[in-house]
C-alpha cells in the first residue's frame, strides 16, 4: 500500500500493525535483551536493591549527527553520565522517540545502532521504550528521552549534594572543556574550520568506577553538560562556607575550540560538555586519582583545575592567565540553544 | 530585562539561572519530595526491591486540554496504569518536558498543578526530571515524557505476558470504552454536541490494587489506550492456543461516544481509553473480581465481555447485536495521530 517503507508514518505511532513492525525490525532487533524481547508495557526487571538512583533526560539536538556522536549514541551517554555521578552503577534505560512524519527509516536505523553500540560500551540494557509520531511540521526530525536506574551500595556514600566537600579539596575534570557545544555549533553552521572538532561524547561510568575505586576520598562528582564548567561551579560554591578557586592555565581548551568560540563570542567554560566529570576529591588523593583517571582512554588528558579555598564563601573564581581573578558566574541566558 | 515573564524563553532550558527558577518556583513548589528537593541530577531512592517494573511513555496530545484531563494528568495516569497492569505498586516517576518558545507559563503551571494532583491520588512521587525548550516552530507546544518505576513483590506472578491465560477465563472491562479517545476529538475539532464527552483518563493502580486482593486468578491485565480494546484483544489472541470471544452487548459505548464515531467514521472498538483495564479471570473468580470491581469509584460499570474458548485459535471474534460475527484485527495504520 505505502510507497514510503523508507519513511516514518504517523502509522508508526499507532500502537498498531506499523507500531508492531518497527518495535520487531528495529528495537527489538538492535538493543535485544530479556526484558525487551518480552514487549510487554512495562520492563520487569531483576534489580535486588535497597536504593537507586533515577535520572532522565530529553534530547533535542539539532544537527542530529555532528562529529563524534548523533542524538542517540547523546541519549544514553547522558542519561548513564547522570547516574555515575551519583555513585550508582547504570543498570538499565527506557528510550522514548517522538519523530516527526515522514523521518527517514533510514536516518532512526542509524540513530538506534549508534545507541545500541554505546548501551554495549557502557554495559547498560534498554529495556523499554516508546514511539510517538506526530504530523509534518510538528516536531522538528526527532527528540529522544531516555530514563536510567542505577543501583546504589546499601551504604553508599553522597557524593552529589557536595554537603561533603572540605577546605583544601581539589578539583580535577577529565580533559579539554568546550568540546560537544563547539562541535555541535560547527555542525550546525557547517563552518569551514580547518581540522573537525569532535565532540567529547562519551560514556563515564567505567572512568568514575576506577575513581572511586582508587579512592575513598572523592566528595563530589558532576558532569559538566548543558551550561558548562562554568554553571557546576557557580553552583557548587552557591550557599557554601567555601569559595573555589580555579587557574585558567591548567584548563584544556582545544585550539579549534577556542577559535570557534572567539569567531562565535562564546566562553568555552560556559559551552557544554557531553564527556567530562568534575570531581573533587581530598587533597591528599588528589594525584592517586589524577594517576588513575589518566590510565583510562576516556581520563588521558585529566587535571587538576583549582581547589576549594576558605575565602569567597559562596563563590567560584578564575585567576586568569595573565594574573587576573574573574568571578565565575551562572549563565542568566540562553547560550545556545538545542546542544543536547 | 525579559518582558516576557509569563512566556517559556529558550533560556528556560539552558541549565542556567532561568531554568533554576523554573525548577524552583515550579516543578519543587508542586512536585515537592525529598528525593526530587535535593535538585541532583538523578533522584537517589529508597527502594529495597528484588524486582521492579519499568516503563515509559510520550505524551503528545493535542488539544492539551480536552474534557477529563489534560496532558499532565495523562502522563501521570498512562505511566501509572503500565506499571500497574503488571502486578507491581507504582512508586516513582520521572518527567521531561520538551516545550515550544513562547508557550504561556500560564499553561505551563495548569499542566504542572494537574499532574501534582493526580500524582496525589495515585500515592507516587515525581522525583526527577528535565526541561529542554526549543525554536518557535520546532515543536507543538509541548511534550511530556514520564517514566515509571513501580515495585514487585519477589515471588510476584506473571499477569503481562498472557502465558498464564487458560480456556474459559472470563474476560472483564471496568466500564465504557472509546471516551478518551472521542472526547480529544470532540475537543480537537470543536464539534457542537449536546452533551461534550469526558476523557475516562484516570489513575487505575488504586483499582487494580483491589482486583489482586480478591482474587489469585486474575491471569492477565492490559490497559486499553492506543488503538483501543480491539488491538488488546487481537494481540492477546495472536500466536495462542486459543481464541476469544466478545459479546458485543456486553461493551458499554456512551451515546455520545457513539454518535461521535457514526459521524467521523470511526469503530469505538480501536477508540483509546486512557482509563480502561482489561482482566482476564479464571471463571471461578470471575463474579468476584466483578463484585469488587463495581465497589470502586473507577470500576462502577465494570462488566464480563467475553471469554476464552477452545476454537478459532490465534483470533478474536465479537458477536455482534444482530447475531453476526466479525473478527477482531490489528490496526493497519494510524487511526487517530495524537491522541495521548
Amino acid at each position: 500500500m505505502h510507497k514510503q517503507k523508507d519513511r516514518i508514518l504517523l502509522g508508526h505511532g499507532s500502537g498498531g500493525k506499523l507500531t508492531h513492525s518497527l518495535i520487531s525490525d528495529l528495537f527489538v532487533k538492535y538493543f535485544s535483551n530479556t526484558a525487551l524481547n518480552q514487549q510487554t508495557d512495562s520492563a520487569i526487571l531483576d534489580l535486588e536493591a535497597d536504593n537507586i538512583a533515577f535520572t532522565t533526560d530529553s534530547f533535542v539536538v539539532d544537527p542530529l549527527f555532528f562529529p563524534g556522536g548523533d542524538i542517540g549514541k547523546l541519549a544514553i551517554c547522558g542519561t548513564i553520565n547522570d547516574i555515575a555521578v551519583s555513585g550508582a552503577t547504570p543498570l538499565f534505560l527506557s528510550s522514548s522517540f517522538i519523530i516527526e512524519e515522514g523521518f527517514p527509516m533510514e536516518h532512526l536505523e542509524k540513530i538506534v545502532k549508534s545507541m545500541s553500540a554505546e548501551a554495549k560500551y557502557a554495559r547498560i540494557q534498554i529495556v523499554t521504550g516508546d514511539t510517538k509520531v506526530v504530523n509534518k511540521g510538528k516536531c522538528d526530525k526527532i527528540f529522544i528521552t531516555t530514563t536510567g536506574i542505577g543501583k546504589l551500595a546499601k551504604k553508599h556514600k553522597d557524593i552529589s549534594s557536595g554537603l561533603k566537600i572540605k577546605i583544601g579539596d581539589k578539583l580535577l575534570i577529565n580533559g579539554s572543556i568546550g568540546d560537544h557545544g563547539m562541535a555541535v555549533m560547527s555542525a550546525r553552521n557547517e563552518l569551514n574550520l580547518k581540522a573537525s572538532i569532535d565532540s567529547d561524547c562519551a560514556s563515564l561510568n567505567h572512568l568514575i568506577d576506577i575513581a572511586l575505586q582508587v579512592s575513598d576520598k572523592i566528595r563530589f562528582m558532576r558532569d559538566a553538560t548543558r551550561g558548562g564548567l562554568g554553571t557546576v561551579l557557580a553552583e557548587l560554591a552557591k550557599n557554601r562556607n567555601y569559595g573555589i578557586m580555579i587557574e585558567e592555565t591548567s584548563l584544556i581548551i582545544k585550539e579549534n575550540v577556542k577559535s570557534i568560540c572567539e569567531l562565535l563570542g562564546f566562553d568555552p567554560l560556559y559551552v557544554a560538555n557531553e564527556g567530562k566529570v568534575l570531581m573533587v576529591v581530598g587533597k591528599e588523593d588528589a594525584d592517586k586519582v589524577l594517576n588513575a583517571l589518566k590510565k583510562h582512554e576516556k581520563g588521558k588528558n585529566s587535571s587538576i583545575i583549582g581547589e576549594i579555598v576558605d575565602q569567597y564563601y559562596g563563590k567560584s573564581w578564575i585567576t586568569t592567565s595573565i594574573g587576573g581573578k574573574r568571578i565565575i558566574d551562572m549563565l542568566a541566558g540562553e547560550q545556545l540553544p538545542r546542544i543536547c
